[in-house]
């Protein structure tokens, strides 16, 4: 696949999942293009996984690992893949358990602002 | 709910997912009973997110944590709940992206070594 | 013992160490429940080890993982519970040698903002 | 302080602590004076903080970093410094709650090694 | 060697490299002479590494652990003893890989800040 | 670039870095193709930043995050681009300040070990 195919098909899932693609100058263009190409061209579009199930692991491994910047942008992709809000705040009470409260706390007070973020944009 | 609810709730719960429940002298008593009962019986059991969604985010969270020996549990209980190789592996690729490769391809060596020690009981 | 003993328990271990129990509506419900009966109500009223030593091990981990805002509720749980500012910040020096400089200074931070807002409530 | 009572210094604390120095020869030699002088010397002597609160909050650390080599020498110095394994147990069915299930149970399966070493070499 | 030679000499590496030395009351008083003494006079001094590569590693360890406060500062380090914003910002592609996506992100933005902060103050 | 010269590229890198290349079924055949195409062929080649400071934060960044084994293997790759033994274990004194003393502690064994493996294997 040439580089401006890998480029486009992962630009078409950012849009799809995130409901946009970083413009040229949003972030070093290098990685930038390595993100769009790499990332999502050639990994997110992969088989074997449905992409519902890697938004859920994504948000998940955020999570726990305490990335809420990311966080915040996959929890809004979670739910433009169909994940509901009780589905996100349910796995905060569990993935207390395996990675500590903290973590959970913090990933619910991500969702509790991007719940209302959405509800403001939506009047 | 009683005490001794949560109890077989929780045993319920681990030997439909793992196939087993620890039994006394498996683990230090009072880790033992709450593990039981307060993750398997309270958490594990909740509604609001599926068994198969739950065991996905636990085998996420434990590869981008690199808690290698529960992972080899869980993924035999990812398994037992009907996720695929398949799913299991490109989980893997995909988290290499978000909690570094080193995670990923440590995942990927559990995945190998429970799936030939399935194989090999099933002769 | 039942859900609402197992709430009481752990109200009055949130008062007592942290001088407020979450009321509703500060946290998502369900889990907040969770937090207060299992986390506060079966395990920090558990025999076994002290509350000082509980609230001692809790900063201690905090400050090792990185959990600032979490960090700063137990500091003030530590000073209520007797453990003085001097060990505190004795803490975060011994902890940079095994968790890394950063997250000690960190911790410092945290602890000095959490002595002055409480130096200026005192007036 | 000169560098030798430095040396001297940590020394003393590693006997009392850990039961033991490590020779010349046990580690690269830079790594190891700056482990007894700087270290145990310079840290672990400071006033401020008991030893067996050191001992206590290094142990939290190490568990929920999952360090479990240095877990297993530092539970030993917890022993020695009179923390009893009932309280060792406890801090671990403690930290399950703030680190994650994980690292509490292989902080458990270190505990567990420890005892039972200890036992065997009392006969 | 004596301690205010060990200070000294910290202080020396610290000005060099990050253009100050902490003044008395910018920190805990204990921590910031272990900082000077132990941290820059012990160890950023001893032989053995190069400045730069300590440099270059330091900000690679604070990248992948999420340290982003010490990352600004040890940032413009970097710059300071001759390592250049594309080599600071290929870090980052790199580090992505090893330690995921998000860390490397974060330490993006911490480097365009930076070098913002530079640019305007040379006007 | 086509797939089969991304594949190339990174093939030569990992021979010279590493001194060999994964042969089909020593992984996952898919993930093996990305970590030849996309880590290698992509990331390693890029200009910006020389091949051994690559290797420097690259181990850097294995120390302080606990990664072992991969550790192990570009240890190696280290002193093939021309990082000494001696740099190698002053690297480790320097992270025990920044991500703790345990991780240096295993990353001075590891080292150890590679060093023993090659003298050995050198007769």
């Amino acid at each position: 696949m040439s580089d401006s195919d890998r480029f486009e098909k992962g630009a078409e899932v950012m849009q799809k999942l995130l409901g946009r693609v970083p413009e040229e100058g949003a972030m070093q263009e290098d990685f930038r293009q390595i993100t769009v190409k790499n990332l999502f061209g050639d990994i997110w579009t992969r088989p074997g996984l449905a992409v519902r199930d890697r938004s859920l692991i994504t948000c998940a491994v955020l999570t726990a690992l305490g990335r809420e910047p990311q966080l915040r942008i996959h929890m809004k992709g979670a739910l433009n893949v169909g994940i509901s809000r009780e589905e996100i705040l349910e796995m905060m009470v569990h993935i207390a358990h395996y990675a500590g409260w903290p973590t959970a706390v913090n990933g619910t007070h991500v969702a509790e602002a991007v719940f209302k973020e959405i509800d403001e944009a939506d009047g």
